[in-house]
Order: structure tokens, then sequence, then C-alpha cells
């Protein structure tokens, strides 16, 4: 009987195996044809690694391997020697002496997009459309890189809070967020929906766990086609009991950035180089409530109040840009939302009823979060549902967390694409999505 | 302008704070009221908190608080003195001697089960009905705990392997696994699917960062409503480049497995001790070819085989308990599948084309696992697609990585709700399902 007993010791070098080698050293490694580049009496063939480049110089002399036989997109594996070399990335080349090849791409095959340059010099269509391959340009790669990070520390940190990771169904039978904007499915003769958020479900089980998190895929029918919309993202999702008020969320939200720049600034700095991202310092998050914010902004930026219950998009960039001129911060939460304007699970605050326990956070004058007090009371909960003409027999699975008691608790959501986008400055959602679904686009 | 700079101390007790207290020091600590034992002169009050119960006395001679108003569910807020006692859980106890009610659960409302017993004695039905509630129970919500270490430590591994985490799209053009297990949806007028699997993208990112993974949910229409299938489930995916074989899949695994069960043990052998969970130990998993283990149990407990295709689930338990029996592992790997089994994507084998370079693991008894080394090749995978009558055309954006070169490359899926019934020894695969979703169940 043979047995597997675990991961074997490879004779390939990996790239932080190749940075301890001495010049001279004989070397192994595997890797993906990025560029090659013929310089009359050798070539420099660019390997791509996982976590970076390595030039290789390819002798026309060489016995054992010929130019000819070597194509950009080949998987090789290949034996030279290691060389200082101040000018390759990463400080040092490999001399080539032998190269297998792997694999390579079919007879004929014309990358669409010129990968291996810097900037590809690409439209954001032409890049979506050969997304596959696209990625694989070091700086486009790099973005999602940087994604998983802020995905790791948003974990990270709240692990350290005693928060509990839950999965919760995708599948719903109820639509929490209200409104049209949700993907209709037939399961099993039965109508279901994809859920717009986790909201019912993290809010019971903060009544399990006390406080708990998510970061998973939500779904929106919406119909616009914006630089910030997407139909399916990525929530962060988390929510805690006992809490003193809503602030305690924000405060939460506050650390919990903190930390995330710190975690990327630690173990993604070469992603962040690539990409020259400035890390947002946070010293402290201003608040102001939204009734404030918007006549702040009419005044110093001469802007009419159209919608009194609502922020237009250019209202909150007038906020962010404000809050950048004045307090030089980056972010700011607006609070007290009207209460007409949020989901029925949000608490209304008790000095003014039109008003919400709510928040938002800008960042540079985008919304990347929306968060608040919940109701807790059954009897509160069930009185804003017939308020708003809802039948509570609808909600009876959630209800049941309130009529059974739960604490006073409250959360958030971020949507991750939003993030990476506002912190990388890009132009549109979709350069921080991996492969985005909108009105037109359900491939690749 | 007011500033939230970040979490403020709060001067409530949690119980890595309360084991740090000596006898007869004051504290304050907020929770669920899990349940109240009138004892004649005094009550036990037990305070469920996120980590565990606190137990606390309540004399009936307090001046600041009757029994009368403290209620199973509430939300409270209590100052008292700590006491060492070593018959409570913890080994200490704490006097009351002020309550506040945070909040309460709905006048009258009576809990559906038992959840502040040890054993609640109530069917899965039930507990699934009233999820919401039964999940408070401290057994129960210990599986989801264990579950939730099951995931951080498959990502752990993975990070510390060179892997990358990602995030692809859940509603999808294509069907990766075939048949006609798909949930359909409208999306802008087009048909839409549910993604049945990571699988084209998590091959397509191979070609971006060499190994990646994800952790997300898939869904699968079947129709099966058994003790082992869910309609929506999370699967644990992880796809890898360079590898010599698929052999280096199952060692991957093998050593994820022994870092998850080390893992466990360090982080989570509270809830582990709670459902009296035994870790398996893994010296080396066994393989065996297909072929070969239906052969073996057909000889070693006389059992007829029916489809010399195709596993039955009593064949996998046989042969779980064979390889239990003869070499004392809870798991084996079962290589080598015949090829009309298995998915276009899967390599056959080119010592004989009947048979895939492609695995499941077992886990006593049950597939949990299943795996393989895919074809990297255009040609050949054209040539498959085109054996088995599926159109090209159809799968262009899949062909697109082919075309322009892919490494050789193999990965697995673990599905973490039957992974996690099988650690856990439970019956039925809801009961590690936090809201599960099957043929009749959409809610809660």
């Amino acid at each position: 009987m043979e047995f597997i007993s675990g991961i074997r010791k490879k004779d390939c070098c990996e790239l932080k195996d190749l940075l301890e080698k001495r010049s001279t050293e004989p070397v192994k490694l595997n890797g993906c044809i990025h560029s090659i580049r013929d310089m009359g009496e050798f070539a420099f063939v660019l390997v791509r690694k996982r976590d970076g480049l390595v030039q290789c110089v390819l002798e026309k002399a060489n016995p054992n391997c010929t130019i000819n036989n070597l194509k950009e997109g080949m998987a090789i594996e290949l034996e030279g020697v290691l060389n200082q070399e101040e000018r390759a990335p990463h400080g040092f080349e490999i001399r080539i002496d032998r190269v297998k090849v792997l694999s390579a791409p079919k007879e004929g095959a014309i990358f669409p997009l010129p990968i291996s340059k810097w900037k590809m010099n690409a439209s954001l269509e032409a890049k979506l459309e050969y997304r596959p391959i696209s990625l694989r340009n070091i700086r486009e790669r790099a973005v999602f890189k940087i994604q998983e990070g802020i995905v790791r520390a948003f974990r990270e940190f709240l692990y350290s809070q005693g928060f509990t990771e839950i999965r919760t169904p995708k599948i719903v039978a109820g639509n929490a967020e209200g409104g049209a904007n949700v993907f209709k499915l037939e399961y099993f003769g039965k109508k279901a929906f994809l859920a717009q958020s986790p909201q019912f479900y993290k809010q019971t089980m903060v009544g399990i766990y006390d406080r708990v998190f998510e970061t998973g895929p939500v779904f929106r029918a919406e119909k616009h086609n914006t630089c910030r919309h997407l139909n399916e993202y990525t929530s962060l999702d988390f929510e805690m009991g006992y809490i003193d008020g809503f602030e305690d969320v924000m405060a939460m939200e506050t650390e919990m950035l903190r930390f995330m720049f710190d975690f990327l600034r630690e173990k993604y700095s070469k992603e962040l180089n690539l990409l020259d991202v400035k890390l947002p310092v946070i010293e402290g998050i201003p608040q102001v409530r939204f009734d404030e914010a918007k006549q702040l902004v009419a005044e110093k930026y001469n802007y009419k109040i159209r919608d009194p219950y609502d922020l237009q998009p250019e209202e909150e960039q007038l906020i962010g840009r404000y809050f950048k001129e004045e307090y030089d911060s980056d972010f700011v939460f607006v609070t007290h939302y009207p209460s007409k304007k949020r989901p029925f699970y949000t608490m209304d605050d008790p000095q003014d009823g039109r008003f919400t326990l709510s928040f938002d956070l800008l960042f540079k004058g985008m919304e990347i979060t929306t968060g608040g007090q919940r109701i807790h009371d059954y009897d509160m909960q069930l009185a804003k549902m017939l308020a708003r003409g809802m039948n509570p027999e609808d909600f009876g699975n959630f209800l049941m967390i309130h009529k059974h008691g739960m604490p006073p608790h409250g959360g958030l959501g971020i949507g991750l694409e939003r993030f990476t986008m506002k912190l990388l400055d890009a132009a549109n959602v979709r350069e921080a999505t991996m492969f985005p679904r909108d009105v037109t686009r359900l491939e690749p």
C-alpha cells in the first residue's frame, strides 16, 4: 500500500529561495515566459512567478537551447547559474543552461493584449473582455493581491476582537433590503431570491455569538450601469451586540481601518509600491450629521440642495472634499440619515424620529460603508413594520429573534470592490473587481 | 467637530478578564440570561457570553433586584463580587449586587426548545425549524465555532504555501460541472446560472498567481434529499500550477489536514471538548486505485459490484471501513476514477485513457473531497470536448487560458459542511450547516 505523507521537497527554487543564493550558484526554477527580448548575441527571458519576475539570459551560442524554441506564454523549468546584476529585478539574473518546456500555448496564438508591458494602455472594456489574460499583467494582478490583504486584515482584526465568522445562505425566501432590486429564481417550485445582504442572518447570529462577521457575495439587481455599481459584489459585514450606541460600531470600524492599513503596509508593500498606493493615515475620523453635512457643503461650494432626504453622488464628493480641505481626512462618518431612506430594521433616533441612529462612511467622497444600530425590541420592530405597511407574517423567522430576546446591537457592511477602488484611486469599480457582473456583463 | 478615534475601553468584563480577577473583587459584566434556577433562598442566574457561561448568584434578600424581574432571554448588565467556586463553570461565580436590564424578550414569549439544557433532545427537524433560537444552545453553537476553525486553518495553511485568495462570481453564464443540476435565473434578459463550483475561474487564476484558493458558496439543484446532500454549501477550493502530477495535490491536502488538526487542537480545544470530538492523527494517508478499492471491499465484505464505473455510498462506507480496519486510517485517497464519470476538464491517464488522474478523499467512509489534475493543453482540451459532443464556442472564455498557455495544474474542492459532519460524527450534514438549504427547506 502506498501512502501520501505530505508535501515533498522540490528542487525548483521559489523567488525567496533565489534571493538567498550567492553568485555563480547553480539553480533550478520554473515559471511562465512573460517576455522574450532578443538582444542579438543573447536574449532576455523574463520568467513570471507568483511573487515577481526573474530575469534570465539565454546566450545564442547555448548548445542545449535555442531561442526559437521558446515562446511567450510557455510554462518552463530551467537550470542555470545565478549572478548578481544590479539592473535586473531583485538584483540578480540567471544565465540559462537548459530549458525544459512544461506546456505551450496553442500554436500561432497571439496575445490579445500586451500583458508583458508595464502599463498595457488598454481600455477597461478590452481588459474586461480578456480578463483571464489581462490579469497576467504584473500591475493588474497586484490590484487583487491588495484586495486579498484587505479581506485578510478585516478578518484578522475581527478575530482579535472576539468576533465569530459565519456563513449564511445566499438563496433566501425574503428580501432584507426592500425594493425591487432583487434577483429571483425558482427553487424546487418555490419562489426564491438571491440575498441582497446577510442582514437578517447576521442579526440572528448576534443572539448566538454576540459578535459576528461574514465576507461573502451579495446580489443586487439594480439597473444602474455606473462606474460605482456592480450587480454582484463582496460585502464585508460585521454585527455586534451589547453596544452602548451606534458610535461603538463606528469606533470598531475606525480601529479596523487603522489595523488594516498597518497590515497592508507590513505584508503587501511590494504591491502597494507597484501601484504607487499611498495608504491613508487615520488619527480620528470626523463625524457629522447628515443634515449638517448637506448644509456645510451647500454653503461652502454654493451647491443647491435638491433632495433634503438623500445624498446625491455629487454631494458625497463635496462632503469628501470639505473634510479633506478642512480636516485633512480622507474619511468622514455621516450620521443620522433620514428614517424613510433607511430599512425597517434601523433604529430611529429617540430624540427625533425623522432621523435614525445610522451612518455611512465616505472614503474620498464616496460611500463605502452603511451601518447603524438595529431595533432589538420586539414591539418596536413590529410597530415599525406595521407603520410601513409590511406584513409581519412574512418575517416570522426574523421576528423570532426579537421575540426571544436580543441585546442592543448594530453593525455595518463594506463594499469590498468599492473600497479597493477608492484605496487605489481607480476611476471605475470594475478595475477593482476580478470578474465584474453588471447590466451588460455576465462573462467572462 | 467630533472625531471617532477608535475603540473605547468599556468597564464590562469579558470572560478572559474575569478569569484574571481575585476573589471578592467587584466586577461588572453583560450577557444574556441563559437560565434561572430558583434554589429557595437564592437563585442561580447563568449568564451566556460569547465564550462561555458565567454562574451568578442572586440572593432573595437583595434589596436592589428581585428574581421576578429577571427572565431567560434578557440581555443584562450586572454588578457584583467575584468569588472562587470550584463547582461553577471556570471555577468562579458572581454574587449579584445590581442588575440593569438592557433588553427583554416579548412579554409572555416561551422558548420553543429548551436551549439552556446540556442536550436539547430535540429532533433535527425541530432544531432546524427554530434555528435562530436552537443555535443559542451551548453545544449547538460549538459546532459552528469548530467550523470557523476549519476554514481559518484552511486559509492560514494555504497563505503559508504561497496561495492567493480569490473571489469569483456566483452568477455565471456557463455550467462547469455539466448535468442538469443547476439553478437558473434571469439576468437582465439573459439566461444565467448559479455557479456549481468556481472551477473555470480557479483554473483561470492559476495562470495569474500559480496557486489560488477560494472559500465560498456553491449551488447544486440536485433533487436528492439525503443526509449528505445540500443544495447550497461552502466549498473549500484550491488549485495549483507547476505540479509534477496529481500526487502533488493529494500531498498538499494531506499537509493541510495535519495543519488543520493542530490548529484546531491549539485554538478550539474548548469546543472540541464540549462536543467530545477526537481529532484524527494523520501519519500518511493510504492511496488506492478506484478499481482496486472496489475489488478489495467486494472480496473482504462479500459485496457485489453493481456499477464498475461508480462508487455506491455503501461501497464508500466499506472502503472507509477497510482502511480503518487494515491501516487504522480515517482517511483514504481513492484514485484513477473512470474518465466517463469525471468532467471534461479532467486529465485522462496517459497509461490508460479509460481512467483519469483524479481522486476522491474519503473521510470515515464518505467522500469529502474531489480533485485531480486538469488538462492544460489547448488541443487536448478541445479534443476531449469534441469527443463529448460539446460545443467549444460555448467555452471560449475558458479555452482562452489554454490558448495562451497554462502550466500543468490540478486542484480540489472540499465540502465544508460534510467535512464538519464527519469530523463531529454527526448523522446528518444539516447538523453541520448553519441554515441548510435542501429540496424542502428555504427557511429560516
